[in-house]
C-alpha cells in the first residue's frame, strides 16, 4: 500500500449513480414485490450474463439503439457488449437450449441494463429492468396475462394511478401502408412517434420535416397524432382501414381479457400513437405511464415479437414480453411520496466497557436469533457519541449494559424515540422489544 | 425484421454462463438467506454502478489481477472499467460522501464482478460477490462481527463444513522483516502464498524458485508452509518472532470473540499460510474452505483494510469486510446436494375451450390473490400436451373446466402426483389447494 500515495478524486461516470442504503432498501423491497407478483403468475427467474457476443444484439434496436451499446474489444480480442435490455438475452438463451425447453417459457428477470443514452432526468445509462416474458406463446391470453401481471406488479408497490396504452403494430402496418407503398417510410414514422412522449406531438413532426420524409409520410404520422384514443377511436380505425377487422378484434380481445383479471377497464386504453421504437415488435405493444404524471415518461414497455428468435434459429417462436423500467418508476415514486423509510437495525447493544465485548456479541446473537436486526457498538466510546449513532442509523431501542447489570444478569432497555428506560433481565429482552 | 435474415449462431462468451430457472431460484434463495442475516446483524444495502472510472480500480488489486480487469474506451472516449470487486466501489463511494455518512457505516451489497480470468472450473469471469463492511470501524469487536455475520449466512444456506483460516497481515510483515531486509520479496511470497489453496505447497516453492527470489524468501515461505495452524502454532510465533506479541494478542481476541457469537472455536483455525493475495489488506485476512471439501478453494474472503482509503480521501479511514463468493459456493453446494430443487406455480387451470378464457384468467386471477402461484394455459390445446407441459414445470395441482362445470360454478381439481381428481365448488379453490 505503501505506493498508493497519489489521490484518486472519488467520482462517479456521468449516467451512472450510487443507491445509498435508504434508496437500496427501497428499491430491494420494490424488487422483491414484483418478483413476487411474476411468480404468482407462474414466471420463473432465468440468469443471463451482462456481457453478450456483440452479434448477438446487433440488429435488434435499429441504428439509434445500437449507437447507445456498449461495445469494446475483450482481452482475448472478441467483440463484447453490455446488455442493452433482457429480452435479445432471453432469445439468445431460448434459442441455443431449445432443445431442451419446453414451450412456453415463461420467465422473469431483475437486473440492470447499459445504454450510453444522453444523461438527462431519469435517463440513467445503468438502468434495472423487470421484464416478464412468455416465449412459445401465442394469442390474447399471453398478451393479456403478460399485461395483468405487470399492472399487479405496479399495484404491488403502490402504483394505482396508471394507464396502459395499447396498440397492435400489424394494425400500424396496415395503416402505414393505406398511406405508404412500401419502403422504409414506415419505420421514420415509428420511430419518431415513439418519442411523441418525450417531445410532444410538435416535436414529432418536426423530426419528421427535418428527415424530409414524403407528404404522405407526414399525413400519416398526422393522422395516428389525431386519432383520438379508446374506443371510439378503434371503432373508428375498425370501419376506415382495409382488412383491419382481425387486428381490431385482438385487440379488443386482449383489452377485454386484461380487465377480466381484475384491472380496471379504463385503466387500458387503445391509442393508436403508441407504436414503440424497438424494430422487433410484430403484434400488440404497449406501455404505461403515470396518468397524472406523464412527465416521468413511460415505465413499462411491451409487446408481442414473434420473429425475434428467427435471428437465432431456424425455427421462429413466437414471444411477448414486457418490462418495468424500475429506476424511472423508482424515480416516478419518490416525487409522489410513495417511497417508504426503510428500516436498518433495530437495536443497538452499546459499548460501555470493551472487557465485555463477548457478552455484548453474545446479547446481540441471541437478539438476532430471534430475527432481531440487532447492531453491537464497536468500541467503548462516549454514550453521547454511540446514541447519536443509533439516531443517525434511525434504530429504536438500545441496550446498556455494565459490569454492574451483568452481574445482576439484567440490562436498561432504551426507547430512543420515547426515552422511557427500563431494567430487564436478559434473556428477557427479545420479548420485550417484540 | 425483414433485414433479419442472417442466422447468428446463439452462443455465451467463453467464462460466462446461464443460470435456468432451477438454478436461479436456488441462487436467489441463497442471496435472500444471505440478505437476512446481513440485515440481523445491521448491515444495510448500498449500490454502486458496475462500470467505474478505471483510474478508480487501477493499483489496488497488484499487477496480477489488474490484467484481468474488463476495460476499455466508452463512446465518450473515457477509460472506463467494470468492477473487479466490490470493495473498490466502497471505498470511493464512502470517500466521496464522507461529509454526509456517519461512521461505522455498515454495508452490504450482493452483486456481480468481472475478472478475465482463465476460465476453469469454478473460475468465471462473471461471479456473484456477496460483501459485508464495517468502514470507519476498529478493534476486535468488529473483525469478530464481520467474520461471524458470514459463518451465520454460511450456516444459513445450509453450509455447516466450513473451516476459517485466519491470519494477520501485520504479523505476516514481522514474520517477513525477520527474514528479509526490506524490499520487496514479502510481496512475491505473499502472492505465491496465495496460490497455496489451487497449487498446493510444492506449487508455492516453485513459483518462488520461478521467480528467482532470494534463499532469505525461500526460507520464509518455508516456515509460514511448515508452521502448523492452530493454537499451538500461534504460541510458537508468538513466542519465536520478535514484536509479534499485540498481534498475536489481536488475533486470539477476534477468535474468542467470533466464537462469543455461536460460531464453535474449532471453525476458526490460525493458519500462518493464509496471507491472502490483495495488496490492500493491512490487519486480519481470513479465507473459508470447506473442510471436506477444499478442492472448491475459498469461498469466502475477506480481511481488515485500514489504508484503502487513503488512496481516495485526505483522511484514512480504517474498514474491514469480507466476500462470499457466491458462485463458486453454489457449485460447491450443488456437488454436495445442498440445492433444493425450486417451486414453479403450484397450479395449472387448463384451457379447454377458449370462449372461456376470461373465465380462466379470472380463474387464476382468484388464486394468485390468494398467495397460489398460478398459470393458465394459453391456448385450447390437446389434454395430454397441458398436463405434459404441467408436468415438465413441477406444477402439482390442475384445474379443469368446461363449459359445463363452469355453468355449476364447479371445476374438477386434480393432483397430477397421486392423479387424484375431485369436483370444488370455483370458491372453494383456494381452500382446496391449500
Amino acid at each position: 500500500m505503501e505506493k498508493m500515495t497519489n489521490k484518486i478524486e472519488p467520482r462517479l461516470l456521468k449516467g451512472f449513480r450510487d443507491y445509498n442504503p435508504t434508496e437500496q432498501a427501497a428499491r430491494q423491497d420494490i424488487f422483491q414485490k414484483i418478483q413476487t407478483v411474476f411468480e404468482r403468475f407462474g414466471f420463473a427467474p432465468l440468469s443471463t450474463p451482462v456481457l453478450e457476443y456483440k452479434e448477438i444484439l446487433m440488429g435488434k434496436y435499429g441504428e439509434e439503439g445500437e449507437r447507445l451499446i456498449y461495445s469494446f474489444k475483450d482481452n482475448g480480442d472478441r467483440d463484447v457488449a453490455m446488455r442493452y435490455d433482457l429480452t435479445v438475452p432471453l432469445a439468445r438463451y431460448v434459442a441455443q437450449n431449445q432443445n431442451q425447453l419446453v414451450l412456453p417459457f415463461k420467465r422473469y428477470q431483475i437486473a440492470p441494463v447499459w445504454r450510453a443514452d444522453n444523461p438527462q432526468k431519469g435517463r440513467l445509462r445503468e438502468f434495472y429492468q423487470c421484464d416478464v416474458d412468455a416465449v412459445g406463446a401465442v394469442g390474447a391470453v399471453s398478451d393479456a396475462e403478460v399485461v395483468a401481471c405487470i399492472c399487479q406488479a405496479l399495484e404491488a408497490v403502490g402504483v394505482t394511478d396508471y394507464v396502459v396504452r395499447m396498440n397492435d403494430r400489424s394494425l400500424f402496418e396496415l395503416i402505414a401502408r393505406s398511406f405508404l407503398d412500401g419502403g422504409t417510410e414506415d419505420l421514420e414514422v415509428m420511430r419518431a412517434m415513439d418519442k411523441a412522449d418525450k417531445i410532444g406531438k410538435g416535436g414529432v413532426l418536426k423530426i419528421l420535416e427535418d428527415k424530409k420524409v414524403s407528404q404522405d409520410a407526414m399525413n400519416l404520422a398526422k393522422l395516428l397524432l389525431a386519432a383520438g384514443t379508446g374506443p371510439a377511436a378503434l371503432d373508428k380505425l375498425a370501419d376506415e382501414v382495409p382488412d383491419a377487422a382481425s387486428s381490431v378484434a385482438e385487440l379488443r380481445k386482449i383489452i377485454s381479457l386484461v380487465a377480466a383479471q381484475g384491472i380496471a377497464a379504463e385503466k387500458i386504453v387503445f391509442d393508436p400513437s403508441c407504436v414503440r421504437g424497438l424494430d422487433y415488435y410484430t403484434g400488440m405493444v404497449c406501455e404505461i405511464m403515470l396518468e397524472n404524471n406523464p412527465e416521468f415518461g413511460s415505465i413499462v414497455a411491451g409487446g408481442r415479437y414473434d420473429r425475434l428468435l428467427e435471428t437465432f434459429s431456424a425455427t421462429g417462436i413466437p414471444a411477448v414480453g414486457m418490462s418495468i423500467g424500475v429506476d424511472r418508476l423508482f424515480e416516478a415514486m419518490e416525487a409522489l411520496g410513495l417511497v417508504k423509510p426503510s428500516g436498518a437495525a433495530k437495536v443497538l447493544v452499546m459499548n460501555l466497557d470493551e472487557s465485555l465485548a463477548a457478552e455484548y456479541l453474545a446479547l446481540a446473537t441471541q437478539l438476532r436469533g430471534k430475527g432481531i436486526a440487532t447492531e453491537v457498538y464497536y468500541q467503548a466510546a462516549k454514550l453521547d457519541k454511540q446514541f447519536k449513532y443509533a439516531e443517525s442509523r434511525g434504530i429504536q431501542y438500545a441496550v446498556i449494559m455494565g459490569s454492574e447489570e451483568k452481574e445482576k444478569g439484567m440490562a436498561q432497555l432504551k426507547d430512543l424515540a420515547s426515552r422511557e428506560q427500563k431494567v430487564v433481565a436478559l434473556k428477557d429482552l427479545a420479548a420485550a422489544i417484540g
